[in-house]
């Protein structure tokens, strides 16, 4: 099995970083192909980021469909594009926020979120209600750390993450974290030691409902408003999707 | 007071269309420019569709803003790249879906929105869910209309839009009839005379919604996740917006 | 264009600060008549003063349906008799909580609504929760002040209302503020000036939705619970409403 | 034990038909006051009945304190007033419509509503998402039958209510009915066996909910928002009300 | 009137304190069997407590059956098996979560319930919003007192259950405050001359309720989910209940 | 690995087959550990039967924590007992109507679930609404079918569940099937070909989602209210249960 694991932003350390995480969840058979956006922001911390991201990661999607690949996932955790990559393919497409919100429902009637800069906080807050999990959610909490500052080893990141995290659990009585940003994807089982509660990393949360559902052989519907996208012309810099 | 109405699509006689109906709103003294995205589709039907339009919208509001406009209304029933919109500006920034249901829950307690194809239904029910109207909004229904079929004067897109509106007022209980889609901005005064009931255009309640912004010097809160982009590096087809 | 706005208690000073606050809203045009309520409690700080509130702003109604107003405003924060006025007329009807909250969730994803009592939060937080807006409305938040000190220039109550305000910015997050009393119309302009972000007054948002529906040629839908009240007996101090 | 039951519409047939059913409902001890409203409507089918009804039942409930009576229930299925009513006194006060439909919840997992006029449906639509029971509620119908059409023997009232409570057996699934009109409380026994499901009227159950707050030495919270009316100065018709 | 009231756990003084509570709340005419489980745990604590204290209380209600009460109280607040008991009769059977919630909805906007465990807060929270009181409730509290420490004079559970009702005044702004634990129906009255707010105890609420509904001759629909048990075979220690 | 699924019920034919369907769909290196419940009814068709299905499965589970399995399966669709079973293990512990539930919310927006009887709709409901995914779940379909048909070949069980089904597509507009029972195990494939959607059935999904979160290495969370149960003494039939 083929997973094609996107990174929506430009930084490629970032995408080697989700790449790791992505192949240390695979399970032994699948071959996990890390793809960097061709174009849009080096970070995604605004709803503005967001948008310019999906244009590259529909661009990704496409060339995955011919590649042949069994599934995606999206890995930025505003999910952006996420029903847009699925009328793209009958295969499998999964956003990291969703994979590791579902996850974590599964192991705990609470937990809370800890992202990166406080201007996302609301990004997360829409998903979860999208997602239905709002009521097991405690709080989404931002670690006021940029999304770059998780890629230099020399900024205090991850101090700053765990310290969000304990509060966490102390405020929030949360019984799990989520990790909220790809870029975190690292730090999930050090923080969980840390910390004494499961901590869920969603880029490998994704991999593996990836996975699932291609041994399940279910892809996504083709039936309403999944199915592919009808044909038409395209203008400007996107005049390459007209047929 | 200049106002930018944004066709997110490529369809010129459509913008002329919303231009019309944006004008015809318009108070005395309110200029209404009305912009074909420069990118993208030429209708907008699907999730890929929208997503694929944003890139061109959010450039017409960085221009925009050079120009100095006063308020902008994004005229698809999606609400394409809306939050990202309004990270780009201190002006008022208006979705056509949004302006029609809020508007609709002023003059009636029940209304249904008639849409296009009924693929699209799920766009706005994820928009009535969002804007917290879905208690008010009694169902959203498609008339089978593509939109480029609204363009068509020798299509029937006019009577089987009429048709599903008064299954709307008989099955649904509705009050009142919002149009779901930009295209149909020039169907509401026929079709409130042929029903009986107030028929709600996005595209002039946008209008008004800005007018009435700009005259409470009412602009975006720059306070939060609507705050302006941070700025940072992009790549490929989005270099020109680094900084 | 001639708005009636209504001001359902009994203080005609209270009523010339709202009368102001709407003329200075309105456009070129629009003729502001602000009505004191013949009947009812001096302020309305309880379900009980609303509910005494509601038979004379309806009355009022009455009568401008005779001198052939093109709207009506309901300048109270609980919306008092909100529906019941608008069977009366097939004209808009605003309630300035519902337009204040509407308002400001165009402009920002979190807003707090700051009031004068705490005993009236809970209407705010029905008003909130009937309108759909509980998610995007943080919190209500009351300054301790009570209505008729709003009117008493000796009284430090400007102070307080900032002071909460400032509150909401840093506690709740909160990216807007609205104003929970008609009493505070007068404040909007130096709140927002004092605190950086935008606060909507509920008498003025209320005034240009009312202009915004009348150009559109929007009226309450009279098909359905909003149809004008059936005939019929009327007893005691409403026996002259019998027909 | 004495229970003031109000009808809050001035029909006296009807206040005999409710005083009856709730002397029924009432245990050996307690004594049933049944007062009809000394203002207001003849009938309540609308939200502007509804709020002329408010201020002659409220005038009961303060002749009731000095009367001294233990407890009240307001015998409308809008529940005019009910928190104002709340208000004026430490003892209980319960709305027939949130009598009926804990009641019901207590006995099914699903009922639905039979009220009158569809126009009143709405009404019952906002009562049940307020108190929390819109996922049990299955529908509210309208037998389309008038509040003084109940009061009429030679109507053939009783027959349209049984058959719409039909259809709510057999197209919603409900597994009891609940009566949305005080003008019904005669019908419950003889519908019940007629339909084989549980009927609830809400005058008997709202009598049965005084008894066992009165019993349990539970009354109406007076922190917070339903404390006491601050004494004010009130102006025309309700001046006798300043103090 | 005999109404079984039923202490899950299997603590008998418990089940006296209960009884004792049951009979003081009880009209004359009704008479209160106070039953022990006759099996599981001593107190409950837990979901795992929960799902082993249910068989008994179902054994209990189908002795009841033979007995011919007239109705059932759960003296649990977690209402363990609420449902499966409807199953087994067509008479009334009340959880004292939930009458104690529907209570305090009655007589107060807003309460706070004091539990005991830190960790069966879920188990509340969980049912709040099953009976769509979430946005009543402000808060479910925990006074950190095991079950059986309430059975113990010695301890001082008294003033911790108080001491976090007090909180729950000040910082949740709670009108009432709900008992969260069958074993702390003897508080009721002491705590609320202390706290002066209503202090709702469920096993008193539940009570009143079955005796309303036995006197209102309401029962169990038994149309739905809620009828008789499909008969069927048993195995191992329920081979008994076959048939 | 070796995963324990457990059959709640006593029906062992229903064991194998849920066996069967389990081994189909885990992966290579999973040993599958089929269960029957030791105690309870045959099948699962009410709250009664449910309740008495959970000694069983929980006792299941404590031998299967000293046979040191690394997670659980419940593979009855009313999830019964999920948490309590949740409190005994820290290994993963899945319901199959949550694993359907969130798989179907990955490739559909919009899925309908079919179930045997429809006295256990309500149950369904129940979760479905528990879950959070009300809003994805169209409507919850009973096919009519006692749970033991599905085990009688002779029976024309498949036929009236795939006709369910199709109706499901056609009025409720589902993307996909959601299978709402255990014994259908093994007719997601054939009916996904009949149907031409995705069809989940919730023994597979929930294999691999045990899958997923052991190699993942997220377990239970016992932070909260899912930590192991406090030591306490039991009687009657669960004395043994004592520590």
């Amino acid at each position: 099995m083929r997973i094609c694991v996107i990174n929506p932003n430009t930084t490629t350390s970032m995408t080697d970083k989700i790449g790791e995480a992505a192949r240390h969840a695979a399970s032994q058979g699948t071959e996990i192909i890390a793809c960097t956006s061709p174009s849009g922001p080096e970070s995604i911390e605004s709803h503005f980021d967001e948008s310019l991201s999906v244009p590259g990661l529909l661009e990704v999607i496409r060339q995955g469909e011919i590649e042949g690949y069994d599934g995606y996932v999206i890995a930025c955790f505003g999910d952006p594009g996420l029903l847009a990559a699925r009328e793209l393919t009958g295969k499998p497409v999964i956003g990291i926020a969703e994979a590791a919100m579902r996850m974590a429902s599964l192991i705990s009637t609470h937990f809370s979120v800890v992202t990166t800069l406080s201007r996302t906080i609301v990004i997360a807050e829409h998903l979860a209600r999208q997602y239905g999990v709002e009521h097991l959610c405690r709080r989404i909490r931002a670690a006021d750390v940029a999304v770059l500052e998780l890629e230099d080893p020399a900024s205090d990141s991850y101090r700053r993450v765990r310290d969000e995290a304990k509060r966490a659990l102390v405020e929030d009585g949360a019984g799990a974290i989520v990790l909220g940003c790809g870029g975190m994807a690292d730090l999930a089982r050090c923080l969980s030691e840390d910390l004494g509660v499961p901590v869920i990393d969603g880029v490998s949360a994704a991999v593996k409902l990836v996975e699932a559902l291609v041994e399940l052989k279910l892809g996504t519907s083709k039936v309403g408003d999944l199915a592919y996208p009808l044909p038409k012309r395209f203008t400007g810099q996107f005049a390459h999707l007209s047929h």
